[in-house]
């Protein structure tokens, strides 16, 4: 049976998370499913930047350091991310942007393993990911093998003596599919490797447990579920049973046991600390502060139930509205392997994406025929998401997509 | 003779510059002599970055990476850097924290001299940079030198031939020591050295001639002289005859060719974009972007007239107020030695700042026994600096720096 927009409304009025809704900005007549790229607005994010701004930055000055806990954040935050991780404090830390995060989470595992010659990764990995491992190799000398994470396994098998690093994603920026960390982590530990999760499109979306699987490093954005705002700072996670050895190559004064001493040696702070690098743009790293209260709010188990179901209703508008219209889903069907986001093939995926976003539902595509539609369960509704499958059914049934203004690949983040 | 405060009112009547100061939030009855270390809220900040959270952000979401120019924003920024630094469009661009960028300056430096062994900094160059230098070596297999300036030519001469990088500050940034960029530069060169120039204590304080002086690589903060905000993002410069070879270890996908492409190999892009690593954070970039204004009606040669002129003043109220107290001058007096920024050495240094800073007059300390004053000519007045000094005279005078309050060590940035 197709969905129809009152099973949409009854689903919406039975939401235990629609509370949610109203502490985010949402733009009248806009349906927004992009917020596994950048997270919406939240409604206590203006005021407490314009607070950082006017009377930290303006008033206090340089004692805001000091008076304002500017020093103390990116542990402070990396705590409250750190919950959503299933991670103790004391092993998360929030600076820098996400390829950087990167380029140190993968250096310092390999230095975990230094008699190992081999950085397997993911050939289907986010493209940042991809770029830095081979520049890692390159740096410590690492064969770096790309196989998909189906064929992590058998490679493990075949080559895991060799094997330093594990890098991989938790769910797939492409597909959205979900995959098995605890399983994988295992899988690695065995062979006796080392993992780097990244966590760019599982962190907010999902529970997980990084200390339960025994996770070695981690890395992810907070500007995609954790709506922190536009290039808000990454996180990186290193286990407490690593931070000791932990050795990254960017060796920043803000990861010194005494940064104010001056000290002409790099003396690594005691815990996380030493995973800090260079000075925060605070502007943002206190956005990301504010943007994280809705959290506190949240049970993530039922963000999880509601992300579930909203990939589910979505799926079913698809097979009811979109049949014969040329779409694939990419997206495995089973909730346990799909992350918070739905992703469908199209061979004009790109002017098919333009003019929906000229109707006011914005999704995004990746190369070289998805179309991906992300749910952020804080502020995505059923209604939401029956309106953008009912507007792209339009857009394919009309042919408009087929209009030259539509014809421009666009795409960001 | 002893300045008097009637002096400096007379030269702040006659301060060409005096104007700027509106531009500029400055709390009542403070002093502000920190802003080599974070800058002074610009008045037009504050709007700015409301409407980058509220409308791009909030109203724009993803959009704004296009519609609002995020995308181009740190090469367009970048730019606008350069004309600071007399570089020509397409050779600077913003992004990370300027220990990021150090890192990729020093290892990209050092892979445009492949033959060669030697990186050789400064050993009182600021940690972060000398932390980094130990770092790149390690990585790439160089050996670090320190020497300091003054033995940089008899170095050159000596092991010119193994030279690869040279890693130097342009204003030292304890004493405030303005080192000579074209000599030096021209020194390095002579051996065929690339020179990687450290700006953070000289950009928004000086006139800079990057291109005319044939400078090959530089960095620099942007939240001193420039007033960008707290940990707003750094610069780099690459001079353009280096960008088709420049060959960083940070090659995130910012800084790829064609980044929407997701292209499985890293393609660098042409020119500066090749120097992007991650996505850069917004709002503190778009802050920085604002801060910028102010310079675009400021001729940096009266910029550094008033510079110098304060500095004069200001040693002149040492000599004349602090005579007997045990203080000692020690940036050199000669003005095209100096930076922005006059440092005295005083045994109790710590406890004096602290209780000069409880009076209302801010500036740091660095170890040992280093009091930093710093005068951004854009909002520091004569009266300020007469102020400040007969403050330090009380202070010093009445022994109230005793009181065991003072005696905590603090410093931030």
């Amino acid at each position: 049976m197709v969905p129809d927009r009152e099973t949409a409304e009854r689903l919406d009025a039975d939401d235990e998370l629609a509370w949610a809704r109203a502490e985010f900005v949402r733009p009248d007549g806009l349906v927004y499913l992009d917020g596994n790229s950048l997270g919406a607005l939240g409604r206590g994010v203006p005021g407490r930047v314009a607070d950082v701004v006017t009377r930290q930055w303006g008033e206090h000055l340089i004692r805001a350091w000091n008076d304002d806990g500017w020093w103390s954040a990116p542990e402070r935050i990396g705590d409250r991310i750190g919950r959503l991780l299933g991670a103790a404090p004391g092993q998360t830390v929030v600076g820098e942007s996400t390829s950087v995060q990167i380029f140190n989470a993968l250096a310092a595992a390999a230095r975990l393993r230094p008699g190992r010659s081999v950085l397997l990764t993911d050939p289907e990995h986010f493209p940042t990911d991809r770029y830095l491992a081979a520049s890692v190799g390159r740096l410590l000398g690492l064969e770096v093998v790309e196989r998909p994470v189906h064929q992590l396994a058998p490679t493990l098998r075949e080559r895991g003596g060799d094997v330093a690093v594990v890098a991989y994603a938790a769910v797939d920026y492409r597909t959205g599919e979900r995959w098995d960390v605890p399983a994988l982590t295992a899988g690695a530990h065995a062979a006796g490797a080392v993992v780097v999760w990244d966590l760019c499109h599982a962190v907010g979306a999902m529970p997980l447990r990084l200390d339960a699987d025994g996770v070695d490093l981690a890395v992810g954005c907070t500007y995609k579920f954790l709506s922190g705002g536009p290039g808000a700072p990454a996180f990186g996670y290193v286990a407490a049973r690593h931070q000791a050895a932990y050795d990254p190559p960017l060796t920043g004064w803000h990861g010194h046991a005494r940064p104010f001493a001056m000290a002409p040696r790099f003396e690594p702070a005691p815990g996380i600390a030493r995973a800090r690098v260079g000075t925060p743009p605070v502007l943002s790293l206190l956005a990301l502060d504010a943007a994280l209260d809705v959290f506190d709010k949240v049970d993530l188990g039922r963000l999880r139930d509601k992300s579930l179901s909203l990939g589910r209703f979505f799926l079913s508008c698809v097979d009811g509205l979109l049949d014969g219209l040329g779409f694939t889903v990419v997206t495995p069907r089973e909730p346990a392997r799909r992350g918070s986001q739905v992703t469908l093939r199209h061979p004009d995926a790109y002017p098919m994406m333009a003019a929906l976003v000229e109707r006011g539902v914005i999704g995004d595509v990746r190369p070289p025929d998805l179309l991906r539609f992300g749910f952020n369960p804080l502020y995505v509704s059923y209604v939401d998401l029956h309106t953008a499958v009912r507007e792209l059914r339009d857009v394919a049934v009309s042919g408009r997509y087929r209009d030259p203004r539509f014809q421009v690949r666009q795409a960001v983040t």
